[in-house]
């Protein structure tokens, strides 16, 4: 295969499919969006690139205002700091020994490393790590909202806290409570009642941080479907928001505070590409990008073009997909080349080495999805 | 990240995770019983590469007796013909003008390269670009087993054939017929029923071949969940079986020839290792493998190790999963590895970089899964 930087210059329906596509402007626009809006609560912005998994999409968050950037892995951290990204949270325990071992590297060139703690024994061997190394590491208390993913119950927060206070290798920063399963809630008064029900118990836990005299200088958590509900809770520091910079049909189906049927507040800049490769069948036409190349994870993806015509995509095994058109009188011929709105960006865009990123519907650079694959 | 090969000679319970290992003792075994049985009954075989995606692998298959190689798309096959493999099947049309570019630089270096057509048109872009470079390439008609996904309609097939011979450009070699949507019925005898119906009307067309005097040496098709059946159809050629090699839950799940509630003839031989990393539930336990590590599609995983445990694994987002204990008495320790018999190899292997290759628990080799993200 051809370098794909050949292709700067083209126009986005000549590129070969499957493929992932980001148009700039809207990129762009929903960098400046959510930055200006976190900016206008007076909250700070520290996106999660697990989304994206793009040093250069990370880069241009901290360029707009970002004070931070989140990763869930370690693996991932390795790939930003080695790209120069300084103040990565990692949102997720790191517990093994040989993950601490590649956390202390990191630590290494960036000084401003966080890792998030949900267990004192995690505690101690972090503090040990991290005087062997004569460093000192940055961590916050992982509170669960209920979800029993990670963190540990409210009651035992501050207790973890102090433990952590009284541990010379460790700095305590304060809190994080991510409520992962709020983010999705389709009714936005649901959502918004549900996250403030758990920001409230942790603005607690952050309260008694205060009182015991502990560092609380951070309380960071939040996604995309509730940063226009969580921006509202006094104590929350920063957002840890992620799917806005591209988007999928998961979010733009939930109710939204201008509209309760949807959210449209980060329009998709990311598409994938995918070419009808058989069209022996009256009721539906083939294309390339099966489970492999759009996860099937989430609702259906949609068919942005060609517009004007209502057509449904159905995944069709590890490597087809079937385009059902509303109209049957039309037919597509092969080579078509349809563009979609994925269904949910994240595990999608790790099936991906790189993005097109285009404006105006032409080729204008290629962005390695750098931390593609990094699950460790 | 160090080197993964660094890694040789280390313990399978050692290893960073997540991660996929393969026991090579197992993987020998099903490459050897897949060559014996369809040996003894006079079929070929022609592995798919799609589901381990690792030239290594196909390389073992060939050696082991297999007469060609199939892929799904021209990217898998560009990686295979630069590997110095020869005789891939790709598996699927190839439409556009930049596939056929693609298409024809590997057949410049594999000159017994093979692809199906399901269209007239199809055929005709194959010949111009086949004589433009001086080449001929061989092509088989490919039959739709009534999914409709690719393949033209049986009653079509020999005027395909007619169209493909009267073109200098292309090689016509035979048939292919896959019946994806019978692979995974989970009644044996139900398999077998449905799987006959369409490959007998496909040797139908193989047989119209013969008397118009097309050439017809190859009927190509089935797979691993159809390979005790359709070896036992006297016009099939080869049979393109895949997962036999790696297998997953989804196979393992299926009756079988021996036994009406699981398919054992092939263990796997492929695991994924996951670590515990947050325990503060008395439920469950969070482990490191996720959406991104685990494809979300088919049956849930089954935890092989530790034995004598009952567990469950189900998903938890993007980056964790959740470990149900039947034994609530029981307790892990953050840290844990757990091995874990996946969901659906195919989508799974493609989520990573490399296979940790063990012979009783110890890594031996480290094998790039190099057709890995080539979906194109």
């Amino acid at each position: 295969m051809s370098n794909p930087r050949d292709r700067i210059g083209a126009s986005k329906g000549n590129l070969d499919t499957p493929c992932l596509v980001i148009d700039l402007d809207l990129l762009e626009r929903n960098i400046r969006t959510m930055q200006e809006h976190l900016t206008s609560f007076g909250k700070k912005l520290r996106p999660h690139a697990k989304t994206h998994k793009c040093s250069i999409i990370a880069r241009k968050q901290m360029e707009a205002g970002a004070m931070g950037i989140c990763v869930a892995k370690v693996s991932e951290a390795e790939v930003l700091v080695k790209a120069g990204l300084r103040g990565v949270l990692i949102t997720s325990p790191v517990v093994t020994d040989q993950k601490i071992i590649r956390l202390m590297e990191c630590l290494f060139r960036d000084p401003d490393l966080m890792v998030v703690v949900d267990n004192p024994t995690n505690a101690r061997m972090l503090n040990e790590a991290a005087r062997k190394q004569g460093s000192r590491l940055s961590v916050l208390v992982d509170l669960d909202p209920g979800m029993g993913r990670t963190g540990v119950p409210f009651r035992e927060g501050l207790a973890l806290g102090q433990w952590i206070e009284s541990l010379p290798g460790l700095r305590l920063r304060g809190i994080q409570c991510y409520a992962g399963h709020a983010q999705h809630i389709v009714s936005f008064e649901e959502r918004r009642e549900f996250s403030w029900g758990w920001m409230k118990q942790a603005a607690e836990v952050f309260r008694q941080f205060q009182a015991h005299k502990l560092p609380a200088e951070i309380f960071t958590g939040s996604g995309t479907g509730t940063s226009e509900i969580d921006c509202r809770v006094p104590e929350v520091t920063d957002l840890q928001v992620g799917s806005y910079t591209l988007m999928d049909t998961e979010y733009l189906h939930i109710g939204s505070s201008d509209d309760p049927r949807k959210f449209e507040k980060f329009p998709p800049s990311m598409t994938l590409l995918t070419t009808v490769i058989s069209t022996n069948r009256r009721e539906f036409f083939t294309v390339d990008a099966g489970l492999k190349a759009l996860y099937h994870h989430g609702p259906g993806p949609s068919v942005k073009q060609p517009e004007g015509l209502e057509m449904r995509y159905d995944w069709a095994g590890d490597e087809h997909g079937k385009i059902f058109l509303a109209d049957s009188g039309k037919k597509f011929e092969i080579g078509q080349v349809l563009e979609l709105v994925v269904s949910h960006c994240d595990p999608t865009v790790n099936l991906f080495d790189f993005f097109y990123v285009t404006r105006k519907g032409m080729v204008v650079d290629v962005w390695p999805i750098d931390l593609r694959g990094k699950c460790q």
